[in-house]
């Protein structure tokens, strides 16, 4: 339900930013500003919000009955149909609420065919507000952080079970049906994305989904998922081996972990996230393994998945109290393997707490035949 | 695999578009032209095609392993880091290819905040591409055409089935499930969207997708889903009765169903897409109902399961032999029901063929209690 009260710190920033109004397409943020989950297709369907806290909504006529519940009464709504297309009710909408010639900013889910468009049809300036609309969320309050430990605990519960199910013989896509079943049945609200799972070389690639490989004895197993609790999100990795590890597995998977605690150490308020990355970061390429770190150390987590604050190289932003990321640091080598131990870390009393525990000892994630 | 062979057509329409180059972010137009199924995040993931013929890929660094092998050897790739960001590397990679003061295409996923960016960054003009991606592929071969056929029998198969598995007390999204599980044991290779299941008053939203109420008798149910054969895709819609339909709801159903049966009688080469859209709903606005007729009567379907040509009011794109769209005339009444009969046809031999034929008599869709 919308709801202006929770919007003061977002009116602030839009003020800072010189912003007159913000365009909110579906996404996490319209989810987070108006609990309005819509099916995001070609039809624009989107919030405007205005600095001076009048808002509208641009509505196709289909999500309307959807949409109207979600918004006051006498919330203003401008509804368009198929057979016109959405360009016009744009521009009568900007007309009357007096934004021609105004900076609006887009959220990260406004098409750029479309603001390509609106740019032709409109005298306004458009400018991404994407950072801002991250800064809006990037201090959990103390209930999101309680739901984030639950959303966390139901992660930790899944990936403990897990390990039981992998056996060599089973396609990838298997596991990923039984996490989700795992997440149902544990009593979370949804999962957070579509789980990963990457056996032997799949494994090398950080983000592969094609889920079509089969389980081998010698391979090891990347298991990337997480779930939704009251709207909060979890993301925690583990690496199983699917019999004794090799000589350089068991070396890499050292590696791995230690880069991961070690950075998880280092998570403290006041601290640069560049710092966090770059203790993440030696460790690995002290080993050698420089190279086979292809990404960020981690990623700001909370209503969405992945938002700020990022864990990368350089980045200047300081942590603050109740803010929540994930750390994994990973090995990615080409056509071999590549392995990830993921945490999700809030700052709390000043120091990173951990909100995954499920085990990482070497003998803990071996799978016995 | 990246086949510039494929692309002749395409680079017509760039040089009828006067474009330089377009950028292809994840989407179904990139696994159209290179078959790489991205996932998609806030990387910039894409690959810019030459009107010249040349191209290059930018790379986030996490995702070029599985890249890479979509392209030939010497394909030429910017890689970024998470440390960098990509805005340098657009830069650079424009700057070598001789694209700054140029006019370049955007597709339908790229971010408008990306743009935005580039705006500010970069000397070029970029421009929506997206209608001249959809013209690319409006047009079906025999052997697509072929695909989709078969996709229209599964779906016709689970649609069949699905229908003794629906009863009173189940969840929709326990429908939902077994649609899924139905449309693997029928050889289909993935779903084409996620499966829409309303009974009841939420039938009454087209794009209603909670999933979470319970079937009730006396409950219309609507079940509108497709899946993937060899990439194309199939969408169908039935509505079911649950115990014997109010007066109101045949006479509602049989409206919905000349609508859809005679708007496809009226699709033949030659004629407007706004002329059949007129056909379906002059049938619904006769009977009283012109107001529950939320949406277009259809969207074209292929590669990807909305595209072009869409059956709208007004439209005056003419029909020709091998395109393929979907016919989908509903009546959606707010807080009460909503019902519509979709079949996807396409144009062979100068008349529109179903290619869905499952039950659709009224005694075929009551589901006896």
């Amino acid at each position: 339900m919308f709801n202006e009260k929770k919007y003061d710190k977002l009116f602030d920033l839009m003020n800072e930013n010189t912003l007159d109004a913000i365009m909110i397409a579906p996404s996490s943020d319209m989810e987070f500003l108006v609990d309005y989950h819509a099916h995001a297709d070609e039809r624009l369907n989107c919030l405007v919000l205005l600095a001076d806290k009048r808002y509208f909504q641009i509505s196709p006529l289909l999500n309307y009955e959807e949409a109207k519940v979600k918004y006051p009464d006498n919330a203003v709504f401008y509804k368009w149909a198929d057979g016109d297309g959405f360009l016009e009710t744009v521009k009568k909408s900007f007309t009357d609420f007096g934004l021609i010639g105004k900076k609006i900013g887009v959220n990260e889910t406004i098409r750029a065919i479309d603001v390509l468009d609106f740019q032709e049809l409109l005298d306004a300036t458009f400018v991404n507000a994407h950072p801002m609309m991250e800064q809006y969320r990037i201090i959990k309050s103390n209930e999101e952080i309680a739901f984030m430990k639950r959303a966390g605990e139901i992660a930790d519960k899944v990936m403990t079970e897990i390990k039981y199910f992998i056996k060599p013989g089973l396609y990838e896509y298997e596991v990923i049906e039984e996490i989700k079943r795992l997440y149902k049945e544990n009593g979370a609200d949804d999962i957070s994305f579509s789980p990963i799972v990457a056996t032997g070389r799949n494994s090398s690639m950080p983000h592969y989904n094609a889920g079509t490989s089969k389980i081998e004895v010698g391979d090891n197993v990347v298991v990337d998922c997480g779930c939704r609790y009251n709207n909060m999100c979890s993301d925690t990795s583990r690496t199983f081996f699917v019999g004794e590890p090799s000589e350089e597995q068991r070396r890499v998977y050292e590696i791995c972990k230690r880069s991961t605690f070690s950075a998880q150490e280092s998570a403290l308020k006041g601290v640069t996230a560049g710092s966090i990355d770059k203790v993440a970061r030696d460790i690995i390429v002290d080993e050698g393994y420089g190279d086979c770190f292809l990404n960020r150390t981690g990623h700001g987590i909370g209503f969405s998945v992945h938002e700020a604050p990022y864990i990368k190289p350089n980045s200047t932003l300081v942590l603050e109290e109740g803010m929540a990321f994930s750390i994994e640091p990973g090995i990615y080598i080409a056509g071999k393997f590549g392995m990830r131990v993921e945490n999700i870390v809030v700052i709390e009393n000043g120091k990173g707490v951990s909100m995954n525990n499920s085990p990482v000892a070497i003998e803990d994630v071996i799978i016995k035949l």
